[in-house]
């Protein structure tokens, strides 16, 4: 059942130890067949040195599993969250990754710094409000994606030009059209956290970067008119 | 003699410089056999790369060598003082792992300020007062025991919730269900005092995380409830 | 056509990752054969495990491509305009390495703090001014170019004296005699970057070093007077 | 000609890319023949990679080649120096290891802030005063020695207490009982440098550490009354 998809989603899980995104088990990534509605994740607690395609579970768009041997990620409400919300993504990665949890743990979002950022990222990545005492302890995981969700929403941010969030007091997500660009974003999301953390120690007062700057660099390698790589049209 | 502890605490031993742990010899690891009341424990000053099992050392609850042609670490005596004061810990590891010696070198705890903190730790990770002289000049290892059981006693924090501390101007002790687990927990510390360091440069009045949040995040992954992983009740 | 240049050039963008200088493909590498006004560069968004000789692009000094299948660079209006207006480099590396790229973001230049500084630049890398939104909107990379070439023009500087600039908000460019040697340029860059980040940290009222040391550091490894190294005269 | 110190100041040299404590060429060890009066040194400007036994230079203590076919490495002057002034000291190493060197270009010694420090470092490791012009300009790399010997005894420092020093605006030098143990102490001074850093990120105004847990750190390590490691008296 959905081998092919189970595949990708294997190789972006092993890639977080590939780029040193994750300490022990702290990371999932997962995939999704939007024609089936059906969502590929990691199962919770197995370590990457041991995963294989059949361990990958197969859960619906409630969440429920409907393939697998095996406990999906305790994250798995989180993904289908945001799979429901934003149509247009095809794979999410949940890691603890330290620049960008160091971010979250400060409640701080990352202000477009520089052209690092805009290459990615078209603004901010944003910080979540901090969720209510009734939101923790309630479905938590699933109001983990609301508040996700909720903070696109209020800031009319398009998850497609900006694909990673931190989660206040927690720690990134990212995503993109498929569970390998995911990853992609999340690593670029740990390097421009990490650029943006020194960047701030150096001048405290930086403001973010030009706007013109910002939109020249997101839109030359996204978008009709990119030009960026070899499949540019420019 | 307790050969399968020994392969434990051999195993735990050469994890410390897996996970870059250690410079030269500056770690240590111990596991106790609570039957027999004996303890397994690293040589002192023996590299990792030539440590073979036949070099582990057995120490009794006094201290004193029952087995092993080696002199045991110089830290026994603070191994010994902890696992008669802890009764429910089964391994233990000392480490000058450099952030963790950060904080300790600083006199501050790490409080509790994000998930990854919560998903390990019930709070603060503490830092004990300074040691008197007559401490420093006397039984000193034993007396670095005392003073970790002191603190955790006066702050009513129970051992296997807090699962490590940082000695004032010292370096991390951190313990576990065994040997293994003690290592986990000292990596872990590791990475939270990385963590927490670079989020009070973001933030220098960050305060600690709210305590729902923490709440949530440590019994999903201990305790009765937990369900996290594959063996979690829910 | 020109295949000892394209060995160079290929081995010296293979040193990027070598030498950890770019997360994916954010970095490129060319060389110039002076003589026939050609210039090799990597191509446009090809990952370097990937890259191969019989990918690289030969353009003219116009930045038109006379050799190659695949588009070259984004960024080779940048490399042209600075061969046309720096005649004594032979190759050129940009990169976000994160310290330099730390260090443009905050919009400062890296003073020239100690001896490593001194052995490679002598005195400041200068950061460029911010670029005006009608750079930014017209001929970007070239004007990117300019302005790295009016900084230095402004302020007096021999580019083979001070191999390397910080683009505000973007990145850093190195060069040097050839490509193998602009990329050991990019790596020192790198290195005083994020050596001065940390002195400034301990220090945030540093001066530059004394001119005196400049002097005799630049002086004792370049020029006529050169005692530094197996060729040295002295 | 001196084969068995040849072999250890080589292996001694090659454990300096091994600790990552030298970017390109930037660091040299020496070990010293005390009978003869002769030292072996890294030739200047070879690469790691590359360096054999044979390309070893000897020098008198007048800092002269009596054997090898290439210059010896820039610095020699300097190490002549602190053999001639430190009688007791068998080798010494130089590097631009960054954490270090970010000390000595913030022109602050490294106090001692915890028992990492006080395992090997008798108290503070000094940093040198800026030389003076005339120094500069002059047999710079013999003044480089006398102003770390200056340093010393108007300090009334014990060179086998404190095996270091951090240069002014320039980079460490540590030595040792031979060359491995000089690159040993060498190692210690970057992991102090290190973590030193970040405790004073803590805290700022954080003070040097209680005398007395100095005195008990450095004396069971070294000394008659030592008890660290397998051949001490305890």
């Amino acid at each position: 059942m959905l081998e092919r998809l189970k595949e990708e989603v294997l190789a972006a899980n092993l890639d977080l130890p590939r780029y040193r995104m994750v300490t022990f088990t702290w990371g999932n990534v997962s995939g999704i067949d939007r024609e089936r509605g059906l969502v590929v994740i990691k199962p919770s607690g197995v370590p990457y040195e041991e995963l294989k395609r059949g361990d990958l579970v197969v859960v619906n768009l409630e969440g429920e599993v409907v393939d697998g041997r095996l406990k999906p990620s305790s994250d798995t409400p989180t993904h289908v969250m945001l799979y429901r919300s934003f149509p247009y993504i095809g794979g999410i990665v949940h890691t603890h990754s330290p620049w960008a949890t160091s971010w979250a743990q400060a409640g701080r979002g990352i202000p477009a710094l520089g052209t690092t950022h805009a290459d990615y990222f078209y603004g901010e990545v944003p910080c979540t409000r901090p969720m209510t005492r009734q939101e923790i302890e309630g479905a938590y995981e699933r109001e983990t994606g609301s508040v996700i969700v909720e903070t696109f929403r209020e800031r009319g941010l398009d998850p497609l030009q900006v694909p990673g969030v931190l989660v206040h007091g927690h720690a990134p997500f990212a995503w993109g059209k498929d569970a390998h660009n995911a990853v992609h974003n999340a690593v670029v999301l740990e390097e421009v956290a990490k650029i943006g953390h020194r960047a701030y120690a150096l001048n405290p007062d930086l403001r973010p970067m030009d706007q013109a700057l910002l939109d020249r660099h997101f839109l030359r390698k996204h978008g009709a008119n990119a030009y960026y790589g070899q499949t540019g049209t420019n």
